[in-house]
């Protein structure tokens, strides 16, 4: 390859509209330590099972690949969505048919089709105030106003829901909806009781604010048991419900599903103009789930609840007292909190140059004040000893930059205890 | 299930923000003789092969679906982008890494990246008159002020790029892009000469203008032959090339590809926020390709060849000298002409109450009173035998609905021959 004289380059910067993100840096590679990103367990995928299926599938229907949505329709492969109708009356207590829902690919694709019908710009929204990343992200860009919901150990706390409800009315402001992740909450893993759940669709209704239900990692309790989906305890189909095979199968097959009344439907589906989500991931999904998904679940979830427990003992080890939180109820992160001097932030940014790659928190919550010492560990990646000199590594990094924890904090702690 | 009475159902008409497109209506399945959309040949599809592939890579990689993007990173997996270099080398004549490709989601995710890239809304752009109507869809949604260029066998006519051009710049405009399908254009299956992708990469320099490259049916030639494509002829990066598997592998695997400079790599990387591309999908297009490519295009364009001559065929014993066509170069649709008093619009939805699908003109125009007359036909789904009774069907709709062709006009013809 002969490259031209840089000057004859032709330039693109004139021709960019303005408002465009910062350009991407070049890619290169994961960290050393990674405990960053949904990504799961490499022993947890089931890889045998999923090569037989694809296999079977394949042998049987391949032709039908030479047409879009193998011919389907745009709501996706048939069998996938017959599969979801079993899965989630028999775990979410929904019922719904194959014409409720779409499959997406992956739920990002997901949130931008029920954001791109209901949203504006200058909309406001009602969302917990730490939430998943990805969609505060997305809703940053569209300028929609993020009205933060604290939480607790029982997930989104309603009064705080009323209040913001009440507050918004007397302004003459109708957000567009309550963005809520119910079960194991993304970052802090906390689970909405039944009783809260009622009263948060109570309130939908009154209020005529629809509750959008980001369900992704609602499969991966530790005991199996979930209470059931908004969804299911709707009565007025003020619920539009998102769900994922990214956490129970594998991120990298980009499969997602939406299932909303046909008035929500039928909008989505018109902004859905890629030509269909992907054909061999839907059908290898729902050749390997309709007889494999009950099993496979409960194996993968134990191999997570495992490393849950290494990912503890380590930062009991290292940090001590510096480091608290909650046992998550299950899923593959855990929400910690640092020293109130800790700046997470700059935390993220020494540890990456030491091999390690964390979540700060401020990339996680709309209160950047009350997330600035806390920040995400992803736990279903690295595997054991990873985890273990990941976390040596982390607690080195921030005791040379802030001083915690002090050499001998968990020594101290359990001198004290 | 149980309904609530429809008075309690939530009401999500008052949230829908201005603009939105009509919703969807609900899929009633393809209609018995479909000439429409860019479905394959099911006989075409590799399936055995494809089995093999899929086994061979999920055994041996498998667990890296645990990964987002298989940790090959945004641009995607590897091995396939490795393929594509050497495959566009070899027919295309491009000089490109793995670095400057970006695997995406089908092209229609293509068109999207770069559009956003570029576009805003109340831009120009330069679009061949017939034109693709996907392509055609996004700039209309998007505000986008279409100056159409005029096509004839060699594609897109040079002079009436330069004029275009230079009446832009008397007003002050430059057009974000130059978009062509140059190598089997869509609808009318032209390929465009070396000589004149030379005079329409100078003219692009001299304006600023960059050329977006559509070259998603370059595959599929009769001969196997095709000109170098503009990415490989442009020595100033100003072309962002776009191609796709759809048509040359099976259009249900939602996978294509960008070739671009960093300074648009760069950006629209920064607007990808799917979290990658299906991954299952370009494992088996890579582990395919690398061995088989070669061979499976000839086949597969030997049954196209063969279903455009049953087509012919049909069309000149059904419609006699009222339908007029060039021989298209390759592909797997062929542009119509009927009679001037044929709106083809009309004949559509006439068509489809008989069980005949056809694309009308106007659809794949931004010029609407040319394309009225005329239709898009698409053939490599079809049996031979579904060819033959649906244009035998659409003939006798057309004489119905219009009057042509007179029952014997292909009698005539030949009396006439």
């Amino acid at each position: 390859m002969t490259s031209p004289s840089s000057s004859a380059q032709f330039d693109y910067a004139p021709l960019l509209p303005a408002g465009l993100p910062a350009p991407a840096a070049r890619w290169t590679g994961l960290a050393k330590y990674s405990f960053v990103g949904g990504n799961n367990d490499p022993d947890g995928v089931p890889v045998e099972y999923l090569a037989d299926a694809v296999n079977a599938v394949l042998r049987r229907e391949g032709k039908a690949l030479a047409t879009y949505n193998l011919a389907h329709g745009p709501q996706g492969y048939l069998p996938l969505r017959e599969f979801l109708v079993k899965k989630l009356k028999r775990d979410a207590g929904m019922a719904c048919t194959p014409d409720d829902i779409m499959i997406v690919s992956g739920s990002l694709q997901g949130l931008d089709l029920v954001n791109h019908t209901l949203l504006a710009r200058g909309d406001t929204v009602l969302i917990e105030k730490e939430s998943y990343q990805g969609s505060i992200n997305r809703l940053q860009r569209l300028g929609v106003n993020m009205i933060g919901i604290p939480l607790d150990d029982g997930g989104m706390r309603i009064d705080a829901v009323a209040n913001a409800l009440a507050e918004l009315k007397q302004k003459g402001i109708t957000p567009k909806y309550i963005y809520t992740i119910p079960t194991v909450q993304n970052p802090t893993a906390t689970i909405m009781p039944e009783q809260r759940r009622t009263e948060l669709l109570k309130l939908s209704e009154q209020h005529g604010v629809p509750i959008f239900e980001d369900d992704c990692y609602a499969d991966l309790t530790w005991n199996g048991k979930r209470p059931p989906a908004l969804y299911a305890m709707s009565k007025t189909s003020n619920v539009i419900h998102l769900g994922s095979f990214s956490k129970s199968i594998a991120p990298a097959l980009r499969v997602g599903f939406l299932v909303a009344p046909w008035a929500m439907m039928s909008r989505m589906l018109a902004l859905k103009t890629d030509a269909g989500s992907g054909a061999l991931e839907q059908m290898v999904l729902a050749e390997f789930c309709a007889p494999h998904f009950e099993t496979h679940v409960p194996r993968l979830t134990k191999g997570l609840r495992a490393k849950l427990d290494t990912l503890m003992e380590s930062l009991n080890e290292q940090f001590g007292t510096s480091a608290e939180f909650e046992e998550p109820a299950g899923g593959i992160f855990l929400w910690v909190k640092l020293p109130d001097n800790v700046d997470t932030m700059k935390l993220y940014q020494a540890a990456l140059a030491s091999g390690v790659a964390i979540n700060p928190g401020v990339e996680w919550s709309v209160d950047k004040p009350y997330s600035g010492s806390r920040l995400r560990l992803c736990f279903a990646s690295p595997s054991h000893d990873q985890i273990r000199e990941g976390v040596a590594v982390l607690a080195e990094v921030c005791r040379k930059e802030f001083g915690v924890p002090a050499r001998s904090a968990n020594v101290e702690k359990r001198a004290k205890g």
